[in-house]
């Protein structure tokens, strides 16, 4: 088949698996919800008659192996996630777990020095259970009690909810990846406007991001808009805008860094009366976890400064501080290599946004590669992807393959871990 | 009486006030409710026995008049409103009223060339029905079938609400106030930060401000906070602020000007998303109605500008235009001299917030008198005054009663109407 006619079959699959969905006429698949057994149903038609072994784990992750030529060859994972958020995009996810499907067919019977296991977990979004990631982590065995006490909206635990799906919780460490494992590769598109301003279709994620979240409260005093003269005022809301204002630069003036106020709320929010308080959020990311702490440190210094000077008072307190995570640099230039081979730039990112790939680097050596975003549309039934660049992620997939295969690691016996990470 | 004294009393009587209310504990008194009678019965205990015919109009106001030494002499209007915000002060509104019946009393029985006719308002606030003003509007002819219609949130109408009290709408004329009216004078508390600043216990108001009320959205592109960098953004929330900080500008650039954003909200106003869409509220207010459009269209202007440059788009919206009172130019100069002669610096202020002097004025010469307010704090249990404020206000009033009484206007019989407006 034409890399052409397998990229326009990717998109097809990505939209059938799109229509199994817990809402009519939108897409909405969440953690072990009864649409994800057609999606499993539906992934496993395709490589079955590959000779993949299918199975489903405890933790209700789609899981097929492609055996290698060896039956003690190391093993290559290659994947996404199934679910989705609500009233979400065909390819989100989706497209990662597909394109591993595709790149398994392109063999077309071959073996390689490697297993191929392809991945199709069951949650990444956090949407059922407000904890992303609840498929990958079972990977690295990380889904620990606290986790399968958790309820969702109707109260059902983790636990209930994977054996009201059929499966045992008991049997969750046999879905621990093993130490045989060679890396982790995930597709997936960008969620972002970054390829299609620089007109590529692909790029190599070299980290994926380091996110702090806070939130902060500036306190002033509620007077009359009609009776207090401007150099009477104790603003909040005068005072919030004005660090608005900061955060924005502060993203401008680091480079790679993104600094975003999402939400506010003044308080009492009436036209004719003097905000006596402002909540607002703050998110900031970048690859370097210093420079990201460095200019939290900075923002929390402006806003003290601010509210010093106009005598309001604040508050600040830290809701998320997550770690950058490299991906593994061998196969980073292994994939910038496949790219190559594609005709396309090798271009290196951070991603932004946490994927899949975030967990498996605790244990694997992992990659990815992000396709462009039309209009960086996601999370949206708008989310779209080009064929010509489904294409060329199909034939960067074959290369990589190839790239790993002709690898040193396979020249000696002895060292086929080579590619496992010395603490996992 | 020491005037030390009639303060101490002017401050009992409005605590006496403000324990008739609808709600134990908290003072809350809406127009036409149950605790009203109460007000009106304590308030003619104390002028009745001064001599005073006291009755209440089909608005529900209260209305006390002290004869003058001839029977077709003008009249001197006194007062201001007995209604309050929800939880409200004792001060806002009943001072005004207590200290009309406190110059009644200092005249010991005396008659003057003007009766003086003591008004307490039913309606100024604008809680009940969503429209202030209802009790001054009437005595110049201002309640019309469109507001008798109005539904508080029972659904009870303005009309029903006035029958139900016992009175009758049919009578509402009668509340007109007549063409041999000399003139309105209000006490009443500031309910701003000025005077308490300026360290004077007493401000004559020569103008009340118009009022601009506006309503801006501003529309982005919601986007994935980690994935968008900064100079592809169009952060609504960013463009929003950059407009708050020249709304503050706007103020503080031109004199006794007053800009405020009281409101925000942010769409969808979650943390790691970039706003599509901010709505924010804008009041503007200056004694000079040219100068205060102005300052509209500039802030206008400058949120097309920051919209066109951040490429994101814009709605605005007038929800108020209010052009601004003057009071009368000779009840200004006879109330400064009043000041001038209890010792006190006759300054001269605008006040920012709408009183029933405002619709007055459209009929008849009208003069306000603010006082001091500690903290600038109104609308709340904490609203007080000084005893000391309260002596100045007392011994003004009587000053200015004598200033009017040896006024050129009654040196001739013929010219007794000298203050009335000539459209009155």
């Amino acid at each position: 088949m034409l890399i052409r006619d397998q990229a326009r079959m990717a998109i097809e699959r990505c939209r059938k698996l799109a229509s199994f969905s817990e809402q009519a006429g939108r897409t909405t698949r969440t953690f072990l919800s009864s649409p994800m057994r057609d999606c499993h149903r539906e992934i496993a038609a395709w490589v079955e008659p590959l000779g993949a072994r299918v199975r489903i784990d405890a933790a209700g992750n789609f899981r097929a192996l492609y055996p290698a030529a060896d039956a003690n060859a190391p093993r290559l994972l290659v994947g996404s996630h199934l679910d989705t958020v609500p009233d979400g995009g065909a390819f989100d996810g989706a497209l990662g777990v597909v394109l591993g499907a595709t790149l398994m067919e392109n063999l077309e019977g071959k073996r390689l020095p490697f297993s191929i296991e392809l991945l199709g977990f069951s949650e990444e979004e956090g949407v059922r259970f407000g904890v992303p990631f609840i498929g990958s982590r079972a990977l690295v065995g990380r889904v620990d009690e606290d986790l399968l006490r958790r309820p969702d909206e109707h109260g059902i635990s983790v636990r209930t909810a994977i054996e009201r799906f059929g499966l045992h919780p008991s049997e969750l460490p046999e879905a621990r990846i093993e130490s045989n494992v060679l890396g982790y590769v995930e597709f997936h598109i960008e969620q972002g406007p970054v390829l299609e301003e620089l007109g590529l279709p692909l790029a190599v994620v070299d980290a994926i991001a380091g996110q702090s979240r806070l939130e902060f409260t500036f306190f002033g005093c509620a007077n009359h808009a009609g009776t207090t003269p401007m150099n009477l005022r104790r603003d909040a809301l005068a005072g919030a805008a004005e660090w608005i204002a900061t955060v924005e630069q502060e993203g401008r003036r680091v480079p790679e860094l993104v600094a975003t106020v999402g939400a506010v709320e003044a308080k009492p929010g009436v036209s004719n009366v003097i905000a006596a308080e402002v909540r607002l959020t703050l998110d900031v990311r970048h690859r370097t976890d210093d420079v990201r702490k460095a200019s939290v440190e900075i923002l929390i210094r402006r806003a003290e400064q601010i509210a010093a000077y106009r005598r309001l008072s604040l508050r600040h307190e830290e809701r998320l501080n997550q770690t950058s995570v490299a991906m593994d640099s061998l196969l980073i230039s292994h994939a910038e290599e496949a790219l190559r081979r594609a005709q396309c730039l090798p271009h290196r990112m951070v991603s932004g946004a946490g994927h899949d790939a975030m967990i498996l680097a605790e244990a694997v050596a992992s990659v990815m590669i992000l396709l462009r975003t039309p209009g960086g549309i996601s999370h949206s039934p708008e989310e779209s992807v080009q064929p010509s660049d489904v294409a060329k992620a199909i034939e960067a997939g074959a290369h990589l393959l190839d790239v790993l295969a002709s690898s040193p690691a396979f020249e000696h016996k002895e060292t086929q871990n080579a590619y496992t990470r010395p603490d996992s």
